[in-house]
Formats: C-alpha cells, structure tokens, sequence
C-alpha cells in the first residue's frame, strides 16, 4: 500500500457555498472558506478571469502551505474549488452566495436581483461590498430578507474578521447563517447594529487618516515616520489589545479616569480640526462596563501585567521577524 | 579558573544618562538605557520610590530574560543602573538627562530651572511630557537651547519608538543628541517638524478614539467589538505597514488613487463628525512620493506580493501566540 503523498487528516467536509467574482477578494474568499472544509462554487462572467482563478488560488495556497498555516494538502484544498461559466451553475446546492463583484450599485442590483430569482429563498445573499450598504441594493427584492453585507478585510485569511451589515429588512436567521459560516470559516463576525457609511472598519481608518493627512500638511511630521510610528509603535500595541482595552490600562482608575483626564484633551484636538464629539459620561460608562467584562482576570493590575507579560510574548514571537517594510528607519531584527 | 555563570559577551559601555523620577515611566527608561549598554544614573525624591526601583527594575529584566529578549545576564544589566537620593549625586558625569517626574507645569518648570543650573551646559535635557512641549517648560531658562521634549510610548522597550518635539529654541545639537542616544539604544527616534499638542502619538489614537465613542454612542458596535475589530483587522495590519502604505498598496494607481477615490467619502464622514479637512491634491502628492521612495520595490506588483508575504511570515510568526486579550471573541490559536 504506498504512503499518501500528505498524511494530513483532511477535514471534514462542511457547506456549499458560492463566491461570485473571481477577482482579488473573490479568489480571498474561497481560499478562506475552502481551507476550512467548504465546498466553493467560484463564479465569474469573464473567460480570462475563470481561467486564472485556478492558478492565482493555488498561488496563494503554495504560499500559506509555505509558511506552514496550511491543516491540510494543497490539493485537498484545492479539489473543493470548483470554477463555474455561469451564475445559475454555480449557485447549484449552495447554502449561502458571497458576492463579489465591482463596487458599482446598478450592477449590484442587478446581480442580486438574478440571485434572489434563481435560488431557493433559503439561500443567504451577502455582498462583500466597502461602500453600498443592502438597503441600496436589495430593497425593491421579493427575498431581500436574507441579503446582507458582509465586508471582509483584505486579505481576509490574514486578518480574520469581517462586518456583518444587517439592513433593516434583514431576517435574523440570515445574519444567524453568515455569522456561523464565519465562525466555522475560523473567522471572527462583527455584527453591526445599524447600516453606516463605511462600517466601522473604514470609519476608524478615516479617522486616523484623516488626522494623518493634517499632520503632513503641517509639516508636523514626514509620511515615513508617521507611517513608521504607527508601525512599530500604535499598531503593535492595537494588535494585542484594541483602543478601549488601551484606555483601560493606560492609569489607574480604568477607562472612565482615562476619559475624564484625557477626553477633554482629545476632544479640544478634535476641535482644532473642526469635530465637535466630547465622550459623554454615559457611553463612557457604557464602554468602560463592556471593556472590563471581557477582561482575562477582576484586578486591575492583573490585567496591566497581564498586557506586559502579552507584550513580551508578541516581542518574543516577531523576534526574528525582518519586516520589508521597515525601510530607511529600520531596526535590525534581533 | 570559575567558569562564569553568564557566557554572554557583555555590551561595549556607552554614555552615562541621568533618569530623573522612579515611576513607571522612569524604570522603563533605566531598563531601555542599561540594556543598550549605557549606564544609567536614576534618582527620585521619595525614599520609598528609591526602595522599590531596584526591584522594579530587576522584575522587569527577569521578564525580559524569560522571554530570551535580553542580550546579556541580568546581574551585567542591572550593574550598569545606580540609585541616587539627590539630584546633584545623578546627574555626576552625565551627558543627557530623561525626565520622567509627574505632569505637571510647575513642577517641571522648577525642574528644568534647577537642572539648568547645576549641570554642564552641553548636557542634553529631555522631558518624558506627553503634554507639554518644552515652550511651556524651559522658554525662561538660559540654557534653553539644550531642553527638549522625547516622549515614550509604553512600555518604551516593547513599542521602540520616541517622538523627538524640539522648542524653536532647541539647538540641533540637542536634537542629534537625543536623536544617537535612542538610535544606540535600539529605539527609532520620530523627529517632529515643531511643536502641536498631542504630539503625533496621541493625535492618531485619539482621532481613532473620537471616532470609535461615536460609533458606540449610535449603536453602531459594541466596545468589545470594535476592540477586537482593530486587533485582528486594523492593529494587526498597521503593525506590518503603516495607513500611508496601507493605502499605496490597497489599490492599483497607489496612494494618489486612493486618495482620489476614497479621499472625499473619507471627508465626508469627517464632515459628519463636524470636521473639513478634506486631503489637498498638494498633501497627497507629498504624501504618495515619499511613500514610494520607502517602499521596498519599484514596482507595485512586487510591493503588493511584499505585503503579503509579510502578511504570511506575521501570521506564522504569531501561529503559536495565543493573545490573552483575545477575550470572548477569541480565534483558537493554531
């Protein structure tokens, strides 16, 4: 009996889902759901993109198999893409489409207007849309009960969250249904309360690139070091610990102490640049309460040793990490 | 002949630096200077912060230690770092002086004024201020021209950044100064064009930190949320490339597309916050060249499969770091 050419366990096989677009995200996205064991039906109008999704897939594969963040073959992974000449092949015995086409919302509408006639209404309908929210592009629809928005970052088997945006007429079991095929897709659902402009992901980059811009216009600061501030000092500390949690064990006395001293500094700062948004005692309270629930331990100076001792490890683990884009102010890796 | 109990070959001795306040701050200092070979000179006024710093200092090189992120033994370490009761014994022999007492305009004020006096004028004097700029602190002082501002991030030896704010007094000598002095201590120095209020540190985090109470306060997400939202997705990004090159590599046509696209939805959302700042064709033309010309590659194909590459030697990197703020949201660590 010869060895298998890969002794790793395939995983067992999950849902059918159809991923329409074969550009950048659609390709990112069926590499995320096929590595987690779902069947992927991948869609697109045009012959030249169907026929490089298969290498441009197994491209990205090789790559993670590389860097050893593959459960399983190449192959294995790769036999559960399927590529499809036509949108009505594709969507067959599919749980749940996750569009991906280009951002422009009378071919949105179209393009779901076809899904919600040619799948079974239990079929979830999502778009990967940045900028249209599903009340742009869903509404005049007899299904539009189980279409949503679900924003992936990119590229979305490295940074594994992504925005579920409900519109008000979205059905629960809809988000219910996006959100599971995430979770098991090792993916992290962040569920919006409400359709906004941006979502919360752009929003928050917006806003430190709009204070970014601002500097340089001032000459208070080069675009290399400003970029090489966030780099090695902002993002490294927001990828152990998010901007609440920062508060949070900035001083003594939490996030509400935080907000009391500081708020008053950041919203004057907000006023040079002519927002008016003060951190009110209320939702100051209100986050302060969340933050401290999802903390690891009761204490407060557990927590900041706790934040150390995470610190310490992330420096541990990028120890011999050599960032190419450190550039000109780069320190040497240890 | 003994062997010793540490084979590591000690650091070439450097400067002797004057830390003046045992806090935290102060202690994260000694620990950065003494580490790099300096040897560092720590005073504080209050008996019991004397008492404690030794211990304080020795627990955080023997987290260092455990982490196998400390180049030599403790005891070689903690050798270079003596504590003085009075602030004429610290600054004996010392050519630069980092202050790190309590923010407070006075105090520091007074601080500066004795410092002036009782030390050499080519002694460089530096605050740890993340709120005042040394305008406010050393303008009446005859020594003027040596008094700074090179302000931390926290914990300095996990974020290796410092922001450099001269006066319009500060000599550029006292900017090279401080600027060697944090190169030869593995700290990348973040020299600011003039002095602003925040610094550009806090600017970016609280432009961030506006935005994320109003999301909250509309019930867009919740704190939890938006924390682990910036952790796995924004954070994680930033901490490989910065927002400038984020945005260079987002789209085909760079920086000065991206702009063009995503630079007027971006200000009006600002402008929902109440802010007109939108990006002048000017700015982003400075901003995109000089991104460009830091860039790793000349062309953006090959930067874009940097990125992720880089994307892929982080996610290995951090394939074992299970992040104890992870919290209910929690990805399992592979």
């Amino acid at each position: 009996m010869p060895l298998p050419s890969d002794t790793r366990t395939p995983l067992a096989t999950k849902d059918t889902v159809t991923v329409v677009g074969a550009g950048s995200i659609g390709v990112s996205w069926a590499v995320v759901f096929a590595i987690s064991g779902h069947t992927v039906r991948l869609h697109d109008i045009a012959d030249e993109r169907r026929e490089l999704a298969v290498a441009d897939v197994a491209s990205r594969l090789r790559s993670l198999d590389q860097a050893e963040l593959l459960p399983e073959s190449i192959e294995t992974v790769l036999a559960r893409i399927s590529i499809h000449a036509t949108l009505q092949e594709a969507v067959e015995g599919s749980v749940y489409v996750q569009e991906c086409v280009i951002e422009d919302l009378d071919v949105k509408r179209e393009l779901f207007a076809t899904l919600d006639a040619i799948t079974p209404r239990d079929v979830v309908l999502a778009s990967s849309s940045s900028t249209f929210v599903a009340s742009r592009f869903a509404d005049h629809l007899p299904g539009r009960e189980r279409c949503l928005v679900v924003h992936p970052a990119n590229p979305p088997y490295f940074l594994r969250i992504a925005e579920i945006v409900p519109a008000p007429f979205t059905s629960s079991r809809a988000v219910d249904v996006a959100s599971s095929l995430l979770v098991s897709s090792d993916m992290i659902p962040i569920l919006l309360g409400r359709e906004v402009e941006g979502f919360v992901f752009n929003r928050l980059q917006g806003a430190l690139l709009r204070e970014a811009y601002c500097l340089v216009r001032d000459n208070v600061v080069t675009p290399v070091e400003l970029d090489t501030l966030v780099r090695e000092g902002l993002g490294l500390r927001w990828s152990l610990i998010g901007p609440f949690t920062t508060s949070e064990l900035n001083t003594r006395g939490g996030l509400r102490h935080h907000a009391r001293v500081l708020g008053p500094i950041y919203a004057r700062l907000g006023l040079e640049r002519g927002g008016e948004n003060p951190w009110s005692a209320e939702t100051t309270e209100q986050v302060a309460a969340a933050i401290e629930s999802a903390l690891p331990h009761d204490s407060w100076e557990e927590n900041v040793r706790e934040r150390d001792r995470g610190m310490m490890q992330l420096a541990a683990a990028l120890r011999h990490f050599d960032n190419p884009f450190a550039g000109p102010l780069k320190r040497p890796p240890n």
